[in-house]
């Protein structure tokens, strides 16, 4: 997304910096320590983005930049459980060694854990700030939930490493993907437009971009994972390969995958177009999913 | 608590087997399996108890049984991931082998995390049923997760692993055993008090009670462990030995760690009389905290 997003980013930093001095204080050392690394590591913050985007895009007008770090927290906590050695065993996690590698699986699990209830603070206390009615509070707390736990993230965790060393057919590994890291995409979209107060069916045109974006990064994730380098991708690459995971340039080739992302792209945003949702910054988000290098 | 609750856990054994049946369906099958596995196995339901008489002691009137599920099913959760190898590296648990055992530490940790959220669901849909307003909803559910979060449990489990093999003073154990036990004992009865909206005085005096019981649970937990044996207790017997962790009777010897246990029920109880709280379930629940044998 380059330059085109520095400004919020900043102010998602600044909510990350005020959520690890506020809300980490009486924690044990090592376990404060790690939830911060994790959560303060470099990343795209794509999450906090579609969540205060569609917030925008659906008519909020509040400063939404603290509920739309609680996703992250949410994310982060998913990126030091998948780099365990019993999960992933990755040692790498955006170009600096990974939680459990600087504090040890067992604090990693403990700070990962903490971090679900951390996130559903985070929902509380900004949506109180931001005078929603509990009821409001309520559905977006609910969708956060439900997007981290079984039927989201933590289900596609299980496909994805039962589906290790198989070949998957193309309607599996998307089942895989979208529960995997869609989950969390759509909640945080989904997210932004239950706080805005939007209606059922732009809340579901939301979601549908969610979708179809959520699939195409992670079509492109595994086409720069055969594209690219390490040090571009601040993640071992070429790693998918080492544990025979399906992929979609296996499955498609690189041009049939890039091309798949594509069609995703276009799809989710006329989804948007036809709800009169369509923002200059939910495109730009779109496009920077099929153009991104790292 | 032998006979005297029978009736009240079986209800409860039944509600445990409609989330199983109900909330559990659309997960794959191993973890479905392992949560299943970890939430019906045999045990005392101590939280659920104390979640229900807390709710009725303070003039609850509809049935709160699927909501006194919700801290169990946290509570679960806690023992799969203490049981883990790079935890307490625990084989057995309640008189079986520990979730890990049968399903592998991958299986357990992932089980073990969507645990949170489905125990937040069981709250959010239990409080619904029981027709209470959003807000009491939200403060019940606000109890479940800081007890089960940061400040409760898992600093606990932290501190307590830290402890291993260090000779610690009495001061700092209890300050363990209130977190990592306690936490979640005093949160069953906060959560009880306040679904049958109680003032702070009388959540207050509940509560208290709950950080009497929980501590005289937890220091009968240590003198069964050396006076008992592995069959009668479940798990393994004498691990805390093996782990060179301090306990009560280490640091006041057996009879000394009983009286400490029979002090702290009286203060309890003491509390709850003076804001006329004490029913027959909560004082025979105390009593059971010292007099039980496994």
């Amino acid at each position: 997304m380059g330059a085109d997003f520095d400004t919020e980013r900043a102010r998602i930093e600044q909510r990350l910096d005020d959520i690890c001095s506020s809300y980490l204080r009486d924690l044990a050392a090592p376990i404060r320590d790690a939830v911060e690394y994790g959560l303060k590591s470099p990343g795209k913050r794509l999450r906090p983005l579609l969540l205060l985007f569609a917030y925008k895009a659906a008519g909020g007008a509040r400063d939404a930049t603290m509920l739309a770090c609680a996703p992250e927290v949410i994310h982060a906590y998913s990126l030091m459980h998948d780099d365990l050695p019993c999960m992933d065993d990755d040692d790498m996690r955006r170009g600096r060694p990974a939680v459990h590698k600087v504090y040890g699986s067992r604090t990693a699990i403990l700070a990962g854990v903490m971090m679900i209830p951390l996130a559903a603070r985070v929902v509380r206390d900004s949506t109180r700030a931001m005078s929603m009615s509990e009821d409001a509070s309520m559905r977006v707390l609910d969708t956060l939930l439900d997007a981290g736990g079984a039927s989201g993230m933590i289900g596609g965790q299980l496909r994805d490493l039962a589906g290790e060393g198989l070949s998957l057919p193309l309607d599996e590994l998307e089942a895989i993907h979208s529960a995997k890291t869609g989950a969390l995409i759509v909640g945080s979209l989904r997210m932004g437009a239950l706080a805005a107060g939007a209606d059922a069916n732009r809340v579901a045109a939301l979601e549908h971009y969610g979708r179809s974006v959520g699939l195409a990064f992670q079509i492109m994730d595994d086409v720069l994972d055969v594209t690219s380098t390490t040090t571009a991708m601040g993640k071992t690459a070429g790693r998918d390969a080492v544990l025979r995971k399906s992929t979609y340039p296996a499955l498609l080739g690189v041009d049939g995958a890039r091309r798949r992302a594509h069609a995703l792209i276009e799809d989710g945003l006329n989804s948007l177009a036809e709800h009169n949702l369509l923002t200059q910054e939910l495109s730009q988000v779109a496009n920077f999913m099929v153009t991104r290098t790292s």
